[in-house]
């Protein structure tokens, strides 16, 4: 016993250490069992009930619960008091992201086994930062990655042998989630382009200004269309190259990026003089779910000798699907994807990957440190982002297993399929207008009448101009009472006009990701659009400016 | 049913949908929860048996089990057996790094009821990267945020009032972990220092190069000791300075940064015109747990108008103890602070977070997007460097809760106070020499019998670095025995010599936060140690060559 050390007694300091043991009797097992059961079940209750989404009024007055900002000195609630507190009072005013009315993001419901892996992996309490504090889940880490490559690139069975458990190369690293993945391939295109030489250590070492100086350059850009997501600026920003660098380039009416566009951007860019670190093609977009042309954008890459990353953060688990794989074809020429495990492999958050074709590719962002990660050691943090990291890689490697490749080609297929009835659907109705067609799981429509699309049709800009405006105050009035309503939720962004680049579209997005969700809940949701246009008052005054 | 769209047929799509269902019947839930408590009492049961960290031969042949690259078509096995699998395959084979025997790293033991609360976050699976999908749960990352905030820098109750909801203004965010924290950090410091002005739109639109010719300079650097750690330089590298551009600062003989060092490198610096993006203190540095001179720091870039950084991932959770909250007195006055969770406020791998004195000091990193987290909005996601996030901060919360201030601080209390018995211990033995006495709950010290130390007190420099190189080769191996031989485990690093600094004195580090740990178990590390030395055949012949 400690308890010398402890100014508040034995007795407190007893009990303290209580909580880090596994109790031996019975009944304090069974009592801890019991609040799994709590969890497992009690929470699942309440998620069954509704969605409850943001209304913005009661969002403002549960804040006001929310303000207190002193921590007790004593302990305040036992564990069994706070999982009560959390699943009477938290939940119910928490979202229901796995409600299958809830189709408006990317985060939906997961299958029941991961809130057991996602305990395993608290339980066992790993940090894969190095071997010494995870051993055998290191191992792990790095065959699921090679897996997942393996479905990816498709070397050969002796690639794999080499690399699975090699020391000196790296097949990718798993990250806490697409953001990270992504800055993990740009830090890797942008340290390679920029590569030591001569007296030059790299851009790594010596940053951005000299490594400019040695090759010449003014400024260097990533290309992506404008469909790219948000966070591929937010990382031009973070590695010094400039957020206003990261370049949109033009999309088709498909939402894919425009190839002459994209070459005739890289043309224009080298006459410059202006290093281009990567071209990032999108395989499954975030607002649209659109899938650039891979094996073109890999031919342009190749010519111009520029690094090819995909973000499949979305789209990449559809290379799980036999009957649709083919819309992921050229992702194998990429020199780096990314995957999120928290979406479409429906783990647990947070949880991402990158992929590297190139086994030595990461050897650009190798770090060392004395007292742990040693070169010439097998630890995974060698050539990650982050330190300290728990091991995901055992749940997806689990799930794996559980679901095997034709339980995650379902669940691919059906989201794909339901998207495709349900852009039918909508283009029987009379009221809703389908703004992109869904290539994966995803589309995007709007409430405007057939009448009002006839007369779009053949609006000259202003009156287009007038009448969108319309629309898109009933769009996000439509969306926002909706979700206020609580029973079911999609959510919202804005294109450009096809004709007019100038005018935005408000639109409506449903991501079609939770197998709860079936053509009968879809018609329910526009019969509820439907609904709230003809009865609210907010909307009755919108609707009636449309004059129809 | 939704079996039209699956070419598999309407059993496997019913029992996959079944996956994400809560199951009605007692018998299925009753098995799920059993499965939890294989999960909760399995792993426990096998964790206490013993250490079992990487023995390298072991490992190589574990290795050869996780070759297999091929994703199986079908289910492999089902829920029930992967768990099995997992408890007894794979958990003999992981690294019990809760043991109190494992004192080597900074990943422990964590009280029993942080599995719970880690399942609570899986089951809920909030996304906090906006409101439309966590709701609630965003209000109270946004409270906790503040509470930690309130104990670091202790402002007014009408500053947190005003703050800790605000839609405006942000405390600090959680991230995956240390390194993502101090990057944020840093990503602050440096977009601050190189901001907007005139028609430069500032550092993280356009990029450093226009950066630094609009605010006329050739380098940027980040100042931090010799102790800091080895993520810093990745986040220079990232961050596009240049991992060179990260300064290491003397040490005094106690491994706090040298202030006359520190002072004289600013003013070459500055001489020099290169901009100086921050300076890091560390509040418990990673090999010896020393704490920088705070206030001194402080008022160092006050006069300099530097951003001052404070690295407190491990220390940070000291500001808890009533008794050794001095130990930190200058946080109060830091800029930003990251703390890191999954240590010592002992949550489960990942989760660190970053706080900011100036509640507007974020908006320098602000994102928008239009689907998601638009202007205005209360969305967390729009200041930090991730995007999905999950809702750790929910954990912290409820950990709070359950222990109280009064609770941490015993823990931390104990920590330090059995490292100081320790340190006695060493001091006292024949076989060992203290090498870092400790501040916080962290000591390093080698095998050097007692002689060898009065010989090496009067050695000049050679002789000096002769008799080190075989210490070290002792001490480089006596770590790795007692690794492969799987009762203990401490980790090892070097450090300079005091006297001649181009020596390296490789030592034995432990990391005293498991409050299972007691002076009774570091003794029998000690004897184990001591042993070795006596019986390896290894150790014996090195021995030898100390020439006693």
């Amino acid at each position: 016993m400690n308890s010398n050390y402890t100014h508040l007694g034995k007795k407190e300091w007893g009990k303290l250490i209580q909580l880090f043991k596994s109790p031996e009797d019975e009944d304090s097992r069974a009592t801890l069992v019991q609040h799994m059961g709590q969890i497992l079940f009690g929470l699942q209750d309440f998620l069954k009930k509704n969605v409850g989404v943001t209304e913005e009024i009661s969002l403002l007055k549960i804040s006001k619960s929310f303000q207190d900002t002193v921590v007790n000195e004593k302990p305040e609630n036992r564990m069994a008091e706070v999982i009560t507190d959390i699943i009477e009072e938290i939940a119910p005013q928490a979202v229901n992201v796995s409600s299958p009315y809830f189709v408006g993001h990317m985060t939906s419901a997961i299958p029941f086994f991961m809130i057991h892996l996602k305990s395993i992996v608290a339980a066992l309490n790993q940090n894969v930062v190095k071997l010494e504090t995870s051993k055998v889940v290191s191992l792990i880490e790095r065959q699921v990655i090679a897996k997942i490559h393996r479905i990816l690139y498709d070397q050969s069975e002796s690639f794999y042998k080499e690399h699975v458990q090699s020391i000196t190369t790296t097949l990718g690293v798993f990250t806490e989630g697409g953001t990270a993945a992504n800055m993990t391939a740009l830090w890797v295109a942008r340290n390679t382009m920029l590569k030591p030489r001569n007296n030059f250590e790299g851009v790594e070492e010596q940053g951005l200004l000299e490594a400019y100086k040695e090759y010449n350059i003014e400024r260097s850009v990533i290309l992506v269309s404008k469909r790219g997501h948000y966070s591929l600026r937010k990382i031009g920003g973070i590695l010094g190259i400039g957020s206003k660098n990261v370049i949109s380039v033009d999309v088709d009416s498909k939402h894919r990026i425009d190839l002459n566009h994209l070459n005739s951007t890289i043309a224009e860019l080298q006459k410059k003089n202006i290093g281009i670190i990567a071209v990032v093609g999108i395989a499954g977009a975030t607002e649209t779910g659109s899938i650039d042309p891979l094996k073109e954008l890999s031919s342009i890459c190749k010519k111009n000798d520029i690094h090819f990353h995909v973000d499949a953060a979305w789209g990449g688990p559809t290379i799980l699907s036999s009957k649709y794989r083919n819309l992921l074809d050229g992702i194998e020429l990429a020199d780096s994807v990314t995957i999120d495990c928290h979406k479409q492999f429906y783990m647990p958050m947070s949880c991402g990957m990158v992929h590297f074709k190139n086994p030595d590719h990461m050897k650009v962002v190798e770090y060392h440190a004395k007292y742990i990660i040693r070169p010439g050691s097998v630890d995974l943090g060698i050539k990650s982002f982050a330190g300290s990291r728990e091991a995901n890689s055992l749940i997806l490697d689990s799930s794996l297993k559980i679901l095997g490749k034709d339980g995650y080609s379902m669940l691919i297929d059906h989201g794909i399929e339901l998207a495709k009835d349900f852009a039918k659907e909508i283009n029987k109705r009379d009221d809703f207008q389908l703004i992109t067609a869904p290539v994966l799981n995803i589309l995007t429509y709007r409430y405007c009448p057939v009448k009002i699309q006839q007369k779009l049709k053949k609006a000259d800009h202003d009156s287009l101009k007038n009448i969108n405006e319309v629309l898109n105050e009933i769009n996000i009035s439509l969306q926002r009472l909706q979700r206020e309503a609580g029973n079911s939720f999609v959510s919202r962004t804005e294109f450009c006009d096809l004709r007019f680049k100038d005018v935005k579209n408000v639109v409506l997005r449903t991501v079609l990701m939770n197998p709860l969700t079936n053509i009968e809940i879809l018609n329910n949701i526009l019969d509820e659009q439907k609904n709230l246009v003809k009865e609210s008052d907010e909307l009755i005054e919108l609707y009636n400016k449309l004059d129809l």
